[in-house]
């Protein structure tokens, strides 16, 4: 157990914060959004099936754990639906236990899983579950992400994300587009055989008891330029943060990202074009930029990528060590998505939704 | 002018912070280093050179402006160079301003700079220089960079960065060792001819009047495991959000990265392998995972890479409009490097090292 | 409503914080510790009897509103009561609203109490109650307080707390031996004629229709030296915001409190005593420092004082305005405790132990 | 040394954030204002005169040290003197060190003094002179204050503060006309007979080789409604914790105060008085409230007071120990103020205008 164990390390945000709690089999999940701007009218119906959008048994694709998944909000929104800038408190009862699907692992490590360092870093671990590293905690973010998004679209914002990788099968270079023809390209559109491909990618994955890797695309419209900051406060750095503290991520870029690194100055210069009015907005003739210059929005749309590695647990033995350091065979049991990447494209937007919002209240 | 405008937004870390200030034309930078362990005693002659290492002039390939940067230490460590444990304030003074320079631009905002966005943000801008979104700032994160880096390497925590590439110049897949065989590749190595022609790309661009990309890879060895939070301050995520601080960065990977989403799960598991003895610490027989699980490092080596964009100026004329949105052409002045990447090398290193004293402290 | 309504401003601590949210009137309040240490195991019991000490009709002299007020644990503990150093979520349902009591007050602004500003501040008001400015709030904080309180226990560090005047009735200067024999005072004590005698003067502005002020008094022991910073994190400072947090705190002082600005410093030195072993911590003669010098501990017992004004709500006909600012008259309805310092004993002791662990993880 | 040496604590503030730094001892002071609004021209010259009332030998009640006190802005003003929005340095230097006079106290520790804590804290001390612990660093908040004062002054906000009491000498209750009649008392003025009484007192005080406590008293006018938050964020809790970080304050009192605890509720009613045009501010006829209700300012005159203890060095020789704890006298050198009260004028005003700026920006 280290030293800095007590740092605080379950809020999210500066401004409209999220502070969370709950452990996958705990008797609930939960949490308390602050900062949320009062008099706004929600839209309940819309924000429970945003919910449902990441529930677990949503698709044939993911996992079948069973969660009814209502957050039950217990402060900040009057009785007629309109929030009152008090916090908003909220939880979501974990009602589908089997813990004994864990029993296998109570004395060994998941390889690629979070148990080893959990147990480094505390001390003291739930074997029921993942404790903290479980994605059931996306269930929080999801919940605060939904409130955020339906504000930020009062506002003209609207946020889309996309599954644009599965394994092998790519939706090609969604962002060529939205790089050097921004002003036609408004939406992310996946070709509907490359999504099927994606689920037949799934589908045999799990069927051989593997799992594979994906990547999720988001794209934002609709916020004006001088969101950021130039210096500790960047909008691209507190994307990254954000989204780098989803379970599974491995990567980031927004823009040009890693193609960046090949390019030329001349071949990726967003250039300003004249203004038609004089009241308009600025505007770039390509957008290699992703919308973002100097960490401070420049009115175009954002546009990032997250990559997500294969789901860590697999339906086959894996060497692995017990907690003494000996050599054992993991047989893993439990119900587990074969690709994270599916079930993170609604968490991908939640977040987003709250970095946004940080930014904007 | 926004209303967040005054969102504080110059503080790095949250144990072991960073504030700092400094416009680029200004009289200083400077920054107070807060929470820096006392007792430590600072080698002066290693931490000049490391500061000297990011100064611009210090090779063929950077920029010629000729600044001394000798930090001026003013409190905080003792006249025989003790740590008191109390804040640590420094300035680095501006020796070499040619503000007329910049005179081409005081109507007209660059393409791909800050200047457009920076006045939508503060309303107000000091267009002698890039202000708070130069990447002067960045010595700041040096010195302190700097003083954490020694303070580390007391505890046996060591950082490297490399160049890895530079435009169609790339120094192969360094992380392929360090993944596949993680015990046999303690260090990163770049091919001496590779790094040849990576300084050849930079010369033929400068001579182009051109700019180019590049990347910076880096590796961290020492870390015991159980640094880091499994929810929102996950240590990959801290990286990713200093990372993307950084002038120009576009992208940023870690362990697998980006290579992840193609990858299947049963290809890429980190086995634990069984202890020689007890007390030796666990290992994992590869290191896809670069060092951290579920956001707490494992013990093994971190490493992660950072793409940056080309420097967006350019020695051409570039089509731009002026403050009130009409066409113009902006004819550049000034000294710039053609290639932002070569400079980042020292400032990834001082943000890496930055990160992990604020979660070792 | 004004620009800054966004502040976060639910949470309290740096280390070890607590989040709060609810409204008086809402379904449940609650909150969310985090940075508890992993591994400590609660006595619930104790708990709950800590919490019971803070409920309105737990004695003759304090509201009959009848709330249960069970804490839920709903993460952060292990089924067998070890704290997981993961966040302790816990909710206070909310069992016994009479709303119609508030009617009367929908439309007026009750003096003394915070309806006009909270409604300059946020523009929006629930009127069924006191929303986040109720003294309902402090149901978390004593949840939270208690917990942290069997910590310090844990640790050696005990925390006591007196209701030490009630209008005109004071019980003398208690500090009197504390500063000047520490040594032989290592606990407080009320005469308990004059405990009596503050009962009645409670009971008397009852039945009047009135109410009265009151001195909350606190004594901290096994503290060891050096909790607390020089600056900006002076251990007073942090407790004099937790205390002035608490409803109708109108002042707070430490050791020698206003009595210092009538004192010369020869009669109030507290001199340091030779040691008897070298092992054994320093001491000194007197304690009119209260335990703390230059914000830090220095091994003596610390005490404070806060005073408290009457309970806003009077049993009279009081002239206001309404919401338009016409005069009218408020009738008062509702049940409320004529002295708000006797319900702040367990507040007090609460909010004392929650800054004390913040300052001890 | 203790485990928590790394808590960052040399920061103001949330949204105006002051970061300071400096021994005395060392070559110089200074901070980083973050946070200020852009686009404010500063005058320099109110600015320099502010901060020389602070000065040491500014008068014949305070100490000789003779410190030029000219702060050095490093950033984030023009060179026309308008605010860039960006984080203002500034440095103020040490001219004046006199160490030797601070060989006495080498190995003993001072009565009275942060000494003991201090190496409590860190484990290590410069003995030339008080480190952090010295009222040298209140230079650093009268700089920062006194920006913050012509920002508050340009929106109609002015803070006042006076010295209400020397020992046995009293301004009597300056807070009786502030509470009674409130449009009445609209500054507050001190008998000018009384202040030649408490000159005299200090006179006589040094003249004795003593020392003398006091108390700062001071008003707030022309904050509207609205400011400040009903839990965590509360108005006069800030205000509490920013006066007990000024060095030797002991207690704090705003309204009411101390006298609350021995008020009836139905004497100290502020009823609010029907408008006299619907678009002018709600006032209260009485401001025993003292101008906040529930944490947030009611647009009523704000007033506190603060108490000092006498300075703790004494000329005059004082039983102590050593730094090993065996006894020693403490024979005083240095020059020193009797009355740190009369030195807190100005510092209760910068700190005053930091927290008010800190809610408004």
């Amino acid at each position: 157990m280290r030293r800095h164990s007590y740092r605080p390390m379950n809020t999210f945000g500066k401004h409209l914060t999220l502070t969370t709690f709950g452990e996958s089999h705990g008797p609930a999940m939960g949490g308390v959004i602050d900062g949320f701007p009062p008099g706004f009218k929600v839209d309940f119906d819309t924000l429970y099936s945003e919910v449902a959008k990441r529930r677990p048994g949503s698709s044939p694709l993911v996992t079948a754990r069973n969660e009814k998944d209502i957050p039950e909000f217990l402060s900040g929104i009057s009785p007629e639906g309109i929030t009152l800038g008090s916090p908003i408190g909220f939880i979501v009862r974990n009602s589908d236990h089997h813990s004994s699907d864990y029993d296998e692992m109570a004395g060994k490590y998941r390889p690629n899983h979070a148990d080893y360092t959990y147990i480094s870093r505390y001390g003291i671990r739930d074997h029921r579950g993942g404790g903290r590293s479980s994605a059931r905690e996306t269930v929080n973010w999801v919940v605060a992400g939904a409130l955020a998004s339906q504000w930020l679209e009062s506002k003209g914002i609207k946020i889309e994300t996309v599954l644009s990788q599965v394994g092998s099968v790519s939706a090609g270079n969604l962002f060529d587009g939205l790089m050097t023809a921004p002003e036609e390209h408004s939406t992310m559109k996946v070709n509907p055989q490359i999504s099927l491909a994606m689920e037949e990618e799934v589908k045999i994955t799990k069927k051989a008891g593997d799992s594979v890797g994906g990547k999720v695309s988001c794209l934002i419209t609709g916020l004006p330029a001088g969101i950021g900051s130039p210096v500790a406060d960047k909008l691209h750095s507190a994307l990254a943060a954000a989204m780098m503290s989803i379970n599974a991520a491995k990567g980031f870029e927004y823009g040009l990202g890693f193609r960046a690194a090949e390019s030329n100055g001349s071949a990726t210069a967003d250039l300003f074009m004249q203004k038609e009015h004089p009241e308009s907005p600025l505007r770039t003739s390509t957008n290699y930029s992703g919308g973002i210059q100097g960490g401070i929005s420049n009115g175009m749309p954002i546009f990032f990528s997250v990559a997500f590695k294969p789901t860590p647990t697999l339906m086959m033995p894996l060497d692995t060590v017990d907690i003494s350091g000996n050599a054992t065979v993991l047989r893993p049991a439990g119900r587990h998505d074969p690709c994270v990447a599916v079930r993170a494209v609604p968490v991908v937007k939640a977040m987003a939704a709250l970095v946004i919002a940080d930014f904007m209240v």
